[in-house]
């Protein structure tokens, strides 16, 4: 953001060239810049350095952007070259731009995939590694603790001070929630209001901070996931009152329109015009307005801005926010995009449907009806998420309708995805009644339902402070309570074990025994899935590969339940025996063995 | 059956020979007889009649049947010819058995279709038009109406008596429950323990009855759907204990195992084998002892067993009880050979699973990710009639989630399905609580759903007395209670509209209005829906041909509700005009128009 050099009209200027920065040796060698100024179309950009070529200059409705088309050939070195800005062939101004160099294997990274947990944090509400951001000049939500929707303090500084904790739960991921910069009034603190999409949020740190952050992770082995959204924007944002075209948002005359959040209509054979358009074009929320992806510079704007931070922060993954809410096409041209450039990447898309039919639609190699396709690797898993605690919850059980029926019936319907141990799976997130408060705070169901989690067919996600027991319903400002230790003073302080509770304790060491046993678990990382038909309460799955296997017996009732091993004998062998995790067991399978009233095996078969 | 001359040895005779008779002219020549009787397999059986070869005879496990393999040839005419049994060379005994000629364009009979409403009618608790079979000598389940699991005593000659009030009412097909013989100790009323596949059962009446019952309702326009089972029969068939072959039922040897009912297992890409073997080879109950299809002398002789029926009794339609707890394979098979010989027939199969993913699967046409396919054209459509219930029963609405919903979004699903137009749909069935009683005994809210089920994509089954608003929750003896009128001294008559309620009088009205009008509508009938995403409380959909359309408005608010016409635009001329069916009112659809308080508009755009 650097103007170099000023023109004698003084009301010509650069203020923003976007990306910030590229690379060198990327597979697509297009680059489209936006730039921004005051009346900057007034002047003609060029550049002058080997390898790179400039093929268009596009001029909009607003005299205040240039779009430029740039080639950065094979044989391009990274360096710094000059925009030159010229007016009559004079050079009115420059703008240096950087084209570094990429990491080694940059291309090739793997993104989190079913060895990996992704830990989700609220980062206003995990720890305040920084007090000195908490309110920032320039920002009008300034820190408020008492206000549930207000920021908190919590920080990027936070997160890197409690890696440690992390990698010692044994989760080797983390997804937090958007950092970039909310310039909004009110309710900035939960990051879904960009109004900066290549900046993080000062509150928060900033770019060098959270590129630190990544590497930090990365030394412990874990992931950085980070949380996109390209449906919309914050209503802050420094383009709104000068977009760039009359379309750059949906309803940009009219103004405010709700989304009908009818996200069916996608797929309705029966459906009308009006309705899908109300999908896509409608804004979230009146504080966000709905970008229009069918725009093709906003379109690249988007694509760009996601490539830029997989390189910028060494990106180990993608949250794609409200999936189905932008333009379908578009969505499918910015995974295939991003998967080209990174084939081992991952990205999981949110569509909350509690229908696989609906949710199955977006992955990628799924053969759709309508011919609809992209390259989205995953999805968040609400249908199993929703029957798990809907077979929790179940307070009867009959022969045809067992406890674990939903669970066994929606898993059954992977037969709907084209990769179904793929899908991201989880308890809770940040926008749902807390996982434990979801299963009415029956801690034996909280460990039945972690232990199914952390052991199925998907990519586990963890909502921070679940395994804390944190509580809430429906009202998000509770559910995305502080986590306690995370600001000086705190007189509970999870981070060192302080204070905890002994359900507290015992969940936090539960769930950390899973994890870190999880790490080197072949079967759960690489495995396939079998089930057998919930029976009297009791549901067994195996995870196994031609080395590995192992089982898990979830038990629900309240007395202690004897199975017969010969009814696994399609998979488990006749003189199996194996190794119970939590009881540290030896267990042999040649007969009947025994499952503890409420409880749960999860064995190493030998 | 009956046996014409007799051997020395008297050990030998033929009491069966199945199908009862045959056809000459069938699309497929093949027939195989099943001949039981004392030792029968000692004897070797000739045929000797133009045109008609006997290909094999197959002699079994058991030597009192015989299955003989014939090609009924082209050349063959109507006639009867001897079965001729041998022993060294001599004639034993002698068998007639008669091929009859085909009606007049019997292969290309019309099933039942979205033009028609089908009256779904459980004949022991309908009308008793013949008290002489209330009892019939030889079968121990006699009259008992104080039993509500008992028979009552309605009968075939009942339905036939009625079969003006079904034309009056608009019914165009009626289905009743199984009427072949159900040999039971018990509970024998309801039809599906069938003990005898060719004879209807004597307390219904007898083979000829049906047919004169088939021939009047056809001459009222009037289709008849017979309701099959293949998955079980009843305990007390005549071949229990007297099985052909060692793999006749499922567990043979071992006695009743009851089916775990796991139908997803079919589909489950991580099913265990135990649980799909489970799913199909289990009983029912235990009273319904379950046929093993994979024998291919039971799938050959249930395959003409259904298209006897179609013949001999000029079907309509078929619709199969508990459709995939059969072998698949087998159905598949069973639907592809009725549909060969019918190509123009219609069978509606009974999956009850609220996952149109389910249903979906065993539709003709649907490509299924395992490559099962069938060529069964419907099924029923118990997704929508759940979602329907929920909508109405729905308590609070919001912008985006409005009461109609559920019902919105399950038919945006018929993306799953090859031909969701050809589904049936129903408000309740024989085995659920009444729809009344579903929707809490809200008048306003039974109409609005009535009105929907017949004005909807697919063909619409009704229940009997629902147009009577007739109660019960579960209890199979209550739902299927006594129509009152069908027994001589009732209180009530509502076959002559004596001493109903006011509301009852009203929902008759109500009905038999949309009925008679539907059957005039090229729309309903021909037409494909478009449905328009609810809003504030109101659903609207249209149905429409090239030439027809009809506007469907459903308002679930307590009080009346303005819409604007110009929403419609896509399908609604902007100069519109249309008669709404109930008020008999002329509509101007320029500008905005009212529905009313918890009120439908059905109405014809011209």
């Amino acid at each position: 953001m650097t103007v170099v050099s000023f023109a004698e009209a003084a009301k010509v200027k650069v203020d923003r060239v976007e990306p910030l920065n590229w690379w060198v040796g990327m597979k697509n060698p297009a680059l489209q810049l936006m730039i921004h100024g005051e009346n900057i179309a007034d002047l003609n950009p060029t550049i002058n350095y080997a390898g790179v070529s400039l093929d268009r200059v596009i001029k909009v409705e607003n005299p205040n952007y240039l779009f430029v088309d740039l080639t950065i050939g094979k044989e391009a070195q990274a360096g710094t070259f000059n925009i030159e800005f010229k007016k009559g062939g004079k050079v009115q101004l420059k703008y240096p731009y950087e084209l570094k160099k990429r990491e080694a294997n940059s291309a090739n990274r793997q993104g989190f995939d079913a060895s990996d947990v992704i830990y989700l944090i609220t980062p206003d509400r995990f720890a305040n590694g920084d007090p000195s951001n908490d309110t920032v000049e320039g920002y009008a939500d300034g820190l408020n603790r008492e206000d549930k929707m207000g920021r908190h303090g919590g920080d990027i500084q936070g997160m890197i001070d409690h890696l440690d904790y992390v990698e010692d739960m044994g989760f080797t991921a983390i997804w937090p929630q958007p950092l970039v910069e909310n310039d909004q009034e009110h309710m900035s603190y939960h990051g879904y209001s960009i109004t900066d999409f290549y900046h993080i949020d000062p509150r928060f740190g900033s770019n060098e901070l959270y590129r630190e952050f990544s590497d930090k992770a990365a030394e412990k082995g874990i992931k950085i996931v980070m949380d996109m959204v390209f449906n919309h924007c914050g209503s802050g944002h420094w383009w709104m009152g000068d977009f760039p075209t009359n379309d750059w948002i949906n309803y940009q005359a009219e103004g405010f329109k709700p989304t009908n959040h009818k996200r069916t209509s996608i797929q309705d054979p029966h459906g009308a015009q009006v309705d899908l358009q109300g999908m896509t074009d409608g804004w979230f929320v009146e504080t966000m307005p709905d970008l229009n992806q069918r725009n093709p510079l906003l379109a690249e704007y988007l694509i760009q801005n996601s490539i830029w931070w997989v390189e910028y922060a060494n990106l180990g993954g993608i949250r794609m926010d409200t999936y189905p809410y932008p333009d379908a096409d578009f969505m499918a041209d910015w995974t295939c995009r991003v998967m080209a450039e990174y084939p081992n990447f991952n990205i999981v898309g949110e569509e909350w449907s509690i229908s696989p039919a609906i949710v199955a639609f977006w992955q990628r190699d799924k053969v759709n009806i309508n011919g609809y396709s992209s390259c989205l690797p995953s999805l968040m898993d609400f249908p199993i998420q929703d029957a798990v605690v809907k077979s929790l919850n179940k307070e009867e059980s009959f022969h045809w309708s067992d406890y674990w029926n939903d669970m066994y019936e929606m898993l059954a319907h992977d037969f709907l995805y084209a990769h179904p141990e793929d899908l991201t799976i989880f308890p809770d997130n940040h926008d749902m009644s807390r996982f434990y408060s979801q299963v009415n705070e029956n801690f034996d169901h909280f460990k039945l339902g972690i232990t199914y989690f952390l052991t199925t067919r998907g990519i586990p996600q963890i909502y921070y402070g679940t395994e804390l027991l944190m509580k809430g319903v429906e009202d998000h400002g509770i559910i995305r309570s502080d986590f306690p230790g995370g600001w000086e003073g705190d007189a509970i302080n999870a981070f060192e074990g302080k204070g905890l509770s002994a359900d507290q304790a015992e969940a936090t060491a539960f769930m950390k025994t899973l994890l870190n046993w999880r790490k080197n678990s072949e079967a759960v990382a690489k495995g396939k899935i079998k089930h057998f038909a919930p029976e009297d309460g009791v549901y067994v799955y195996f995870r196994y590969t031609e080395e590995a296997q192992v089982m898990v017996v979830l038990n629900k009732n309240a007395e202690a339940k004897t199975l017969s091993s010969a009814r696994f004998a399609e998979i488990l062998k006749a003189d199996a025996t194996g190794k119970e995790l939590f009881s540290g067991k030896n267990m042999n399978f040649s007969g009947d063995f025994e499952v503890p009233a409420k409880g749960y095996l999860v064995v190493d078969i030998q």
